[in-house]
C-alpha cells in the first residue's frame, strides 16, 4: 500500500516527489483506469489489491468514475460477499485480433470493455506464404466488419500474432519460425499497409502470456509465464505486470533450452533442445508410428482421457521435460504463476501432473513451492485476445478523466 | 522518445492521460532528478538517452534545478566536446552499504552523489555466526562515521547484501546460502534492532547488478544480468532499469542449473549444477590437487595470467558451462548486457573468451549475437555500493523540487 494520500510511497526503483495532493489523485485515477483497460472489469477490493491503491481511495476514485459515465456497476458476489463488478465503458473503439498459425487464421474484435463482438477462424493451407495470409486477415477482418455492422471508423488498430520470433527493432520475422515462409518479411510494414492501421505484432507466446493478464483468470498476477506447447514450444513473460520484451523481442525461447547435450537435431541447429522432446510434432511422430495415417494434437488429447498407456507414457515424458525446462525459468525469475497453453491445455492434470514432477525435481526448493501451475482457459482463442489487448494498451483511450 | 509536451506518448503497458502541462513538467523533472540518483553524475546528452526525453526538455530541467541549487554543473568531455557532468547535490544525507562475506565484511558510506565517504574491509573467521557478523558490521559503522565525523543524524539507513537467497517475504535466509551458519535468521529483524536505522536487505548478486546501473559503466541499460563467480554462482536481474525480485525475491539461481544430468552433488540436493563445474570452490579442489596447502580465487588469476596451462584449461571448462548457463538466461530474457563479477573478473579477455563461446554455441543465434558480455570493473566493493543504492531507491529525497 502506497498509496495513503499523506505517507505516498514510490516503488522500490523510483524516486519520487509525490508533488501536489491533485497530481497524486490524478496518478491514482490513471492507475484504476489502466487497470480496467488492461485487466478487465473487477471489483472494487480487486481493484485495491491489483493497483496498491486502499479501498477508500479506490470507493471515491469508482465513484467519480461513474458519475462521469465511464464505469459501469454490475451486481456480484466476492468471496460471498455482495459486491460490484467495475466495467470501463468509456468509449466505443473496437481492436481487432489476429492469430495466424500454420494452418488456421483467426481474428477477433473486441473493444475496450473486454467483450467480443465478432470472431472467425478459418483454415489455410499448410506452407502458404505470408502474402496469402496477410490478404485473408484483410478480408476476414472486412467481411466481420461488415456482417456486424461495425464502422470502421471504430477500428482503432489490429494486433497480430505469429508462431515465431520477431525483431522489434525491424518488426521482421526471425529464423525459427514454425512459418519458415514468413521468415524475414517485414510483417509491421506488410500488413499496415494491407489493413490501413496502426499494426502492432508479437510473438504469438508473448500474445498468450498478454491474454492471461487481460482475458484470463491471472489479472493481478505481476510476474506470470505462458508456455505455448504446439508444434514449437515457446514461453511468454509477464514481468511486473506487463509484457517482457528484452533487448530484441525475442525472449521466453525454452523450446530451444538444451536438456539432452547429444540428444537429437533440433531445426535451430542445436542438439538435444526441449523441442526435440516435448513439442506436439515430436508426440506425434512417436505415437504415429505403426499407423497408416499420422494422428494430430486432438488424437493424443482423446487418447490421453480415454487412458491409452502408450500416449500416457509420452505424455509423462514430454511433460517432465517441460517440467525441467519451467525449473529453469523458475530458479531465474521465480513467476508467480505458470500457465500451460497449446492444444494439450485441456488435458488439465493429466499434462500437469508430470510437468509439476519435473520442475519439483529441477527447482531450488523454495522456489519450485511458490509457484503455481495452471492450464489455460482461453482455449484457442488465447492469441488472438492477446493481440487485442495488445491495441488497446498501444493506443489509449482519448476520453478525458 | 515520448517527451514532447505535444505529443507525450505512454510506454507500452500503461495506458495514460498525459494531463496538465505541469504535470508533464513535473514528470519529465522526477525522472532527471530519479536518473541522477540512481545513475550517478551524467552529461546532459546521456541524461536525455537515459531518460528517453528530448535535449532540449533536459537542458531546461538541469537549467532550472542548477538555479534551485540542486545541481552541481563540471565541465567534461563527452564524444570529444565539450560538456558538463551533472551531478546531484540536493542534500547531506548518507547511507551504509554492509556486505557479510564467508570471511569478510565490509562497510561503505556515501552520499546520494555517489560520493564514497568512508570504507573498510576487515576479515571475519570462516564459519562465523549471524551474531557475530552483525555485531562487527555495527561496531565497524560506529567507526567509521567516527572516524570521518558524520553525524549519525545524516545516515538515513543501511542495505545490506549477504551471499544467499532471500526470501522477501519474511527477511529470512533460506536454504543454500554460502553461509550456512545464517540460514533461518531473520536477518531484517536483527540487523534493524542492532544498527538502529531502516535496513534493507538483499542477496549480493542483486546488489552486484544494482551497482552495475547505478554505480557502473552501465546506467542506461534497460535490461542486464549481472553473474557472480565465486564459492557459489548466483545473478541478480535488472529488467525495464529496475532489481527484479520475482514473486518470493529467489531470482537469478543460476548456480543450480542442472548442466550435466548424472553430474557431481550440489550442495543444494541437486546434480551436476553449474556450481558443481563452474564455482571457483570447484576450480580451487581442481586445481589444488598435489599440493601441500590448497590454493584460492587470487592464485588462479595469478596463474592463469601467467599462461598455466593446467590453470587455462580449468578456466576455459567452467568459464564454457557458465557460458552455457548464460544462453540460457539470453533465450529466456534477452538482455542487453550480461556483466561477470567475482574474484575471476579482473582476468577479463582470458574468462570472456571461454563464457562467449559457451554463450554462441547454446543461445538462439540472434539472441547471442546481440549480447553484450563484460566483466565488471567494481572489484570487490561492488555489493557494498549495490547496498547504498538500495537505500536511496527506498528512501527519496525529502527536498522539494
Amino acid at each position: 500500500m502506497f498509496d495513503d494520500e499523506t505517507t505516498a510511497r514510490p516503488k522500490a526503483g523510483r524516486s519520487a516527489n509525490p508533488g501536489s495532493q491533485s497530481a497524486l489523485r490524478m496518478r491514482n485515477q490513471l492507475r484504476v483506469t489502466d487497470q480496467l483497460l488492461r485487466g478487465g472489469p473487477a471489483t472494487q477490493a480487486e481493484l485495491s489489491r491489483m493497483t496498491g491503491l486502499s479501498t477508500a481511495t479506490v470507493s471515491n476514485i469508482v465513484k467519480s468514475m461513474h458519475t462521469a459515465g465511464l464505469v459501469s456497476l454490475t451486481p456480484t458476489t466476492s468471496s460471498g460477499r455482495r459486491a460490484h463488478s467495475v466495467r470501463y465503458v468509456g468509449d466505443s473503439s473496437i481492436a481487432a485480433g489476429i492469430d495466424f498459425g500454420r494452418s488456421h487464421l483467426r481474428v477477433v474484435l473486441a473493444n475496450r470493455s473486454h467483450q467480443v463482438v465478432a470472431e472467425r477462424e478459418i483454415p489455410l493451407p499448410l506452407g502458404h506464404d505470408a502474402t496469402v495470409g496477410i490478404a485473408a486477415a484483410a478480408k476476414l477482418l472486412e467481411v466481420l466488419l461488415a456482417e456486424n455492422g461495425i464502422s470502421r471508423s471504430n477500428l482503432i488498430g489490429a494486433g497480430a500474432g505469429i508462431p515465431g520470433p520477431i525483431d522489434r527493432r525491424t518488426g521482421k520475422v526471425i529464423q525459427g519460425a514454425i512459418l519458415p515462409e514468413w521468415v524475414g518479411i517485414n510483417l509491421h510494414e506488410r500488413l499496415k499497409s494491407a489493413l490501413n492501421l496502426p499494426v502492432f505484432i508479437e510473438n504469438d507466446a508473448n500474445l498468450g502470456a498478454l491474454a492471461q493478464i487481460s482475458w484470463g483468470a491471472f489479472a493481478a498476477v505481476p510476474n506470470l509465464v505462458f508456455v505455448k506447447i504446439g508444434t514449437g514450444i515457446g514461453a511468454g513473460l509477464i514481468v511486473n505486470g506487463a509484457l517482457y520484451s528484452g533487448s530484441i523481442g525475442v525472449t521466453g525461447e525454452i523450446g530451444h533450452l538444451t536438456i539432452t547435450e547429444a540428444g537429437l537435431i533440433c531445426r535451430c541447429g542445436n542438439r538435444g533442445c526441449l523441442e526435440t522432446i516435448a513439442s506436439t510434432a515430436t508426440m506425434i511422430q512417436l505415437l504415429s508410428r505403426d499407423r497408416s495415417q499420422p494422428i494430430d494434437a486432438e488424437d493424443i488429447v482423446r487418447q490421453a482421457k480415454s487412458g491409452d498407456p502408450t500416449t500416457l507414457r509420452v505424455l509423462e515424458d514430454a511433460g517432465t521435460a517441460v517440467g525441467r525446462a519451467l525449473a529453469t525459468i523458475s530458479n531465474l525469475m521465480s513467476p508467480d504463476v505458470i500457465v500451460i497453453g497449446g492444444p494439450l491445455a485441456t488435458l488439465g492434470e493429466l499434462l500437469l501432473t508430470p510437468v509439476r514432477r519435473g520442475l519439483l525435481r529441477h527447482a531450488v526448493p523454495v522456489v519450485g513451492e511458490n509457484t503455481t501451475l495452471a492450464t489455460s482457459s482461453l482455449g484457442p482463442r488465447s492469441e488472438a485476445l492477446g493481440a487485442v489487448s495488445l491495441v488497446f494498451q498501444h493506443e489509449p483511450s482519448q476520453q478525458t478523466l
